[in-house]
């Protein structure tokens, strides 16, 4: 399938598309979000069992995951509806001025047809009608799936709701469509092609790194927003394990066996102390109580056996808990020891496993503490764990650590990712391909938009956001003041 | 100079200075800018001599020029301060709800130290201090400016300023660099030091794609904002030159010869109706009368004498204007002409030829105009000149137009950036290699900046910009609704 000629119809559907809904304001493009979102919660038992046939995740938590792809449609929506995410700057003519200042004002506008890789992890949230497709819809830009090969009955049955949703809302079929391809080919071929203007990924750093590379070497440079690997590394302080060993290793362990580990912030990492056998041993008795479950499919659970094997056979790293055995297709919870004096030296240690695989590294001091998050290498989120008090003796820990993330979490657990404004889901590289950009929470859409500046344009031919009149009621910043007043 | 030892003291130094200007808030930065504007200020005949030596520009050219770079610094500084550019959002605690919702926060922190590559044209707001040193340090990064070799007296008195700035307001050494080097390995070592995290570039294309591909490979990719050629293509419409060709032919002459058309928002290509000799004919007479001036160097002058040559060379273009003899070194105002139809055949026809070079392109109907809207590269600015009620009849026009650039000026002339915060100074590939982010105006201080969110962390561990209290008093986004108020 997707060959280049069909590649070429879509694009062009696309484009035609895209110029469509540049004619359209932030109202009308939140309107058609709650169109499609309708559409999705419209779905009944088909895509969950679908869903569940092809990912083996539970009814339950694909259930919540719906309702998260729906708030994900809707908040978008609402957020540009009320122009909180795309930044509306206005600067009046001065023209007693020598020279005169001209009136100039400033919006986004679409970025042009976005291509989406859906991750297997999250078949509705970042999948076909994911927070990719729903943020470069939300920005204007006409979105073209690659369908994961991993749930392409699920990816069928959202695409349809989206063309629904698409046409009940009356914009051109080329607003949305989906390919399906198992060929890298296939997928050069969408990133290459001239029309397509950004990439939206979510999945491995070999398959993100790749299209990265080909999008920068294209004629025409576009962004790739590859949301990659991650350890999400946890940082225990003293007190706090001294104060409370068991609980840390109880909290650890749910957390890293949530979903079989199979998400992107999966905390894979924990430094802790040295001389704390009452938390490894917490730990791994903890873990042990948690059954074996099939992961998404074969090939993730083949790759997390081998992936735990390369980093657990490591010089001077101690297994802790491996499951001896267990059923073909299933992801154990697994647990390994080192020491900082290893991790700093040997940079294999670092390497994602994605599944329920934790690595404990004890530190000796503050130094070594210090120089692992030196060492560290970017990451979508670092967790602190610490008393309140002890806190401020690591400042400057604090400061290197918040380097290496996108979010930094106090006395919680990264699993968990709310989609809220001031969520910000990325992480300098090679977390993702650019930390300046969110997936999650409505800022998402920033991705797909780029400014464009109006200077001396009549009111008549102004985008509404622009109007003097204000008409879709937004906050503007007006000659440097946040106002919702028209201009005069 | 610039060996590699050289550049990894400087980027050490630079290091060490990124991690204090990170424990610095929005306002102590805002004061770093203008203790170095005041330093600049304090700057008095020797730069203006110097550059006015080094680069021909007449004083009161560069008078203004330095107005303009203090502007930068201060406006920069001012909307830090007042928060305006880098939106901060904040989502409370839902205890509630179930699992409980965590507060978080988002603010930005600065990339990294950044390497900045000055412009021969502007030798003091796009150079040594120019906007984008002063937009990095507004983010919180250090700078490592490579000098530009046309202009090196300039621009060691301009850093003795800055480093002066930096020393009075108590920041380390390292806070601002410069390096001379004359090598392009020298250029190479520094945008591939694992240190430094973001270029800005203004110059030529050739200059800056190579940048962004020695950027993009490397081991950690990072952003590099380069500026690079754009023709600045102006659409005039039937009526409007029906109207008023000598009126339009006037203008046009003085914005193209501005500043020996040293200008990136040069209007290099004008798009008229064809069947108008009038204008032609006044546009020749008003190039003519414009005397010849030095340009910035004599690699300039001889490269626009070349690249004028390949342009009026090519089939089918006429040469309306070209001075026959001029003193080496100097850039008279030509004039060339053709059809939408060769135009639409011909890319060498849209290469910028930097210098007061003008080509008028004939279109015979709509359509022609249309298709050269699709046909041309990603622009700084497009310009439209039309009467009002004509452009009404333009609407697909004015959407194929947009999407080509990065400012869209209605009857005016694009020379002339204002420093303000509706201003995008950017645009598509090939003007720019990011056209999301602005080079002039306070938001080209996001180039510099990425997101953090700050996940259940105590109020007295937070930057000052998330504290409940609003310490800095700046308009937030707490829990979707904009607000100065403090979060209770």
């Amino acid at each position: 399938m997707a060959s280049l000629e069909e590649i070429n119809t879509i694009a062009g559907l696309a484009h035609e598309a895209f110029l469509v809904l540049r004619k359209s304001n932030f109202r009308q493009r939140a309107a058609l979000m709650n169109t499609i979102a309708d559409e999705i919660e419209a779905l009944g038992d088909e895509l969950i069992q679908a869903a569940h046939e092809e990912t083996h995740l539970p009814v339950a938590r694909l259930t919540g995951e719906k309702g998260r792809t729906l708030l994900q449609w809707r908040s978008y929506g609402a957020a540009l509806a009320s122009g909180s995410i795309l930044d509306v700057r206005i600067d009046t003519a001065l023209n007693e001025r020598t020279p005169p200042r001209p009136d100039i004002r400033k919006t986004y506008v679409g970025i042009g047809p976005v291509v989406v890789f859906g991750a297997s992890n999250f078949p509705f949230a970042f999948s076909t009608a994911g927070g990719d497709t729903a943020s470069a819809i939300a920005a204007g830009c006409p979105v073209i799936v690659k369908a994961h090969s991993a749930h392409t009955r699920t990816a069928r049955i959202m695409a349809e709701a989206i063309r629904r949703g698409v046409k009940k809302a009356g914009y051109p079929e080329g607003t949305f469509s989906q390919v399906f391809s198992s060929s890298r080919e296939g997928a050069q071929l969408l990133v290459k092609h001239p029309l397509v203007k950004a990439v939206g990924f979510t999945g491995s750093y070999t398959g993100g790194k790749a299209l990265f590379d080909i999008a920068g070497q294209r004629p025409e440079p576009i962004p790739v927003f590859a949301e990659m690997g991650s350890v999400n590394p946890v940082f225990v302080l003293p007190e706090k394990i001294k104060n409370a060993p068991a609980e840390v290793a109880q909290q650890y362990a749910a957390s890293l066996t949530l979903g079989v580990g199979q998400f992107c912030t999966n905390p894979g990492i924990i430094i802790i102390p040295e001389g704390h056998n009452e938390f490894t041993d917490s730990l791994v008795a903890a873990l042990a109580q948690v059954e074996p479950c099939k992961m998404l499919h074969e090939g993730i659970a083949d790759s997390y056996v081998q992936n735990k094997a390369t980093v657990s056979s490591q010089e001077n790293v101690q297994v802790l808990l491996e499951a001896s055995s267990s059923e073909k297709g299933t992801g154990a919870p697994s647990l390994a020891l080192t020491t900082a004096g290893e991790f700093l030296a040997n940079d294999t240690l670092q390497e994602e496993v994605f599944g329920p695989f934790g690595l404990v590294v004890t530190y000796a001091n503050t130094g070594q503490l210090e120089d692992i998050a030196r060492k560290i290498h970017g990451q979508l989120t670092c967790t602190v764990l610490g008393e309140e008090e002890e806190i401020r003796n690591y400042e400057d820990l604090l400061l290197l650590i918040t380097e290496k993330c996108g979010r930094l979490l106090f006395n919680g657990f990264p699993t968990g990712v709310e989609v809220v404004s001031a969520m910000h889901h990325s992480g300098p590289f090679p977390a993702c391909t650019d930390s300046r950009f969110t997936s999650v929470g409505p800022d998402a859409i920033r991705r797909f938009a780029r400014p464009v500046s109006y200077q001396n344009v009549p009111d008549t031919y102004l985008p509404d956001e622009l109007k003097n009149a204000n008409p879709l009621g937004l906050y503007r910043l007006v000659n440097g003041k946040v106002t919702q007043e028209a201009v005069e």
